[in-house]
């Protein structure tokens, strides 16, 4: 993973190789069968698409087959997702998964425009509305359903924002308590700045293989234990209940299934929050809590890295950043590392599995993995 | 298919539902596991990602895994390939791969800043040498070094117009001659504007299942016998020999080894000719000619429908059309209905096996299908 920024002046393309030597480097692989890139906004941003050659040109592999995979926000885990199904058709042995997003450099208008690719541009972007006023909706029909405060809301920033002082990594690094989130700057009512992902530009990567092969490079395999995606409508108006991501409840039922395993066993856990409401209805949609009570784990500091349910141990998008197409790569590689005993100061103790959820759009594409340490 | 037109006016979503709902009815399926989207351009010129959950939801759909692939003007045939390896997974029984694109709307230099999104925007594009400008580099190079004339290489672009007017969903149903394509106005020195293909918007779909499943819905399966992708370095520049793709014939012989087979037992063939110098350097690397001899096959009237090599017997990207992320699923879709004994007038009699060839950017993303009637 590069440290998530925002200003470096660094190039889509050193971002990509930067991680993505990285992740070869540690694995200690030589071959690479293929290679997928996310990312979701290089076309209007850096007028540059063909990621996949590109990267593939950049690594001095080129030959090799490539797929660039975009899902909005969630163009990294879909991309692990396809990568994983690369690997299950025995068509490859071992494959690299890279995702990459630069969104500084650009003005806000740009990179408001450029989120809101991920809604219907026809019947939604072209009103004017933005992707923080869609999810302001949802947070003042989730707060008005369950009689929810915006001070328990603000738990959720308050613990990235903590977790990320030990992620070296991580965009922001300051502590921040519930009263700063709820006097920071209105961004669209009631969701305020410190509610908010901000923009960053960053990498992360990973090299899979079959477990026969991976065992030939090391001893202690991370297995992936289950790889879903699951899509709802495209457009907000179009769900009849906002309050609940539907495709992250698909998902997340097929991935225990997958796993064989439910919410109960999972040591640690990486979820969307791309705003400070997101990250307490993935807790509920992915069945850490009751619909309507997932604040409450915050209040019983559940969440916390010494908790019952560790979440967004490196900081989560709130607070190790957003480079909105390389966040679900983010997240896998922090679990990798938390089942690795690798973490450093992030380190969440006795982690035997790990799950992330990335969520792309207003919940219309969401992917979850499960990963699990091999004994 | 849609027809391929420009200025229908038509969305990306309309085209895309046209298309899907077409190849669902005449695979007489209900059940779709997911869809795979190709396409290179909505993002900068429709302001429109996330183009799975968006066409999922279109087709009522929501739910199904949803996959956006591109790979510029390769997108579509990097989808069928992404969904190939989807069904070998065997994470999925029924597929619908679908690839769009919309060109037309949009000013000259909109849609070739787009184009060039295929080429690196740093070294290359900012230049404000244009894909049309890259391919003619191309040209000059090939014509220089097998002293081949724009005489023989025009031939290619009358062959594609001559099989055009019989397609109904031809964009450019006109009959051309050699003189014509010469005197046509000059584009890039030396490509004219009939060695080029247009600017055109159409969507075109496919659905994939295992041999097993296909059987309870068609007595005639089409077998999809080698599904391959190769890449080469991103820019032109990079290449040692401009005058091959590399890619075209790494992905070939690839393709050739998992179907077993060899040109020789190709009946029908699609190949990605943007530009007339490009269906000429493919048949050379397909290997159905030698290095600066392709145009042998046109003196000689191989590649006629009637000939030994049929080629781009729908009008090809020329005259069919080439709305560029959408091509590579037309082409399988035209292969499938010349061995279903199903292509109308463009019909080549006894067709067995087909193969088509799809280009990403300078030759930098090649993919090679390859398919077959299962008798």
């Amino acid at each position: 993973m590069t440290p998530v920024t925002a200003g470096s002046g660094r190039s889509l393309t050193d971002l990509f190789v930067e991680a993505a030597r990285e992740a070869i480097d540690d694995a200690g692989v030589d071959k690479v069968d293929s290679i997928y890139v996310g990312n979701m906004m290089s076309g209007f941003l850096q007028r540059q698409e063909h990621l996949g050659a590109l990267m593939a040109t950049a690594l001095g592999r080129e030959g090799v087959p490539t797929y660039r995979v975009e899902a909005a926000c969630a163009s990294g885990g879909v991309a692990v997702n396809a990568a994983a199904k690369g690997l299950l058709s025995g068509l490859e042995d071992i494959v690299l998964v890279g995702a990459v997003e630069k969104m500084s450099g650009y003005t806000t208008p740009e990179v408001t425009a450029g989120l809101m690719m991920a809604e219907d541009y026809v019947k939604v972007a072209s009103t004017g509305v933005t992707f923080v006023g869609l999810n302001a909706m949802i947070a003042r029909e989730y707060m008005h359903k369950y009689n929810v405060t915006h001070e328990s809301i603000a738990q959720f920033p308050v613990m990235c924002h903590q977790n990320a002082l030990d992620n070296p990594k991580a965009q922001f690094r300051k502590k921040v308590g519930v009263e700063d989130v709820l006097r920071s700057p209105l961004v669209a009512d009631p969701l305020r700045l410190l509610d908010c992902s901000g923009m960053g530009d960053g990498a992360a990567a990973i090299v899979l293989a079959p477990k026969d092969i991976a065992r030939k490079f090391t001893d202690s395999p991370i297995e992936l234990a289950a790889s879903t995606v699951a899509s709802d409508t495209l457009s907000l108006y179009q769900r009849p209940n906002p309050s609940t991501f539907e495709a992250s409840r698909r998902a997340s039922e097929r991935a225990y299934a997958m796993a064989g395993i439910g919410p109960g066993e999972v040591d640690v856990l990486e979820v969307h929050d791309a705003f400070s409401v997101l990250g307490v209805m993935a807790l509920e949609d992915l069945g850490f809590a009751e619909k309507g009570s997932g604040t409450k784990l915050l209040d019983d500091g559940e969440c916390a890295r010494d908790g019952r349910v560790p979440t967004n141990s490196f900081g989560g998008l709130k607070a190790r950043g957003h480079p909105v197409g390389a966040s679900g790569v983010y997240q896998v590689a922090e679990l990798a590392l938390q089942l690795k005993n690798e973490a450093g100061k992030c380190q969440v103790s006795g982690t035997e599995v790990g799950l992330a959820q990335s969520v792309g759009g207003i919940g219309s594409t969401v992917t979850t993995h499960i990963l699990r340490r091999v004994n």
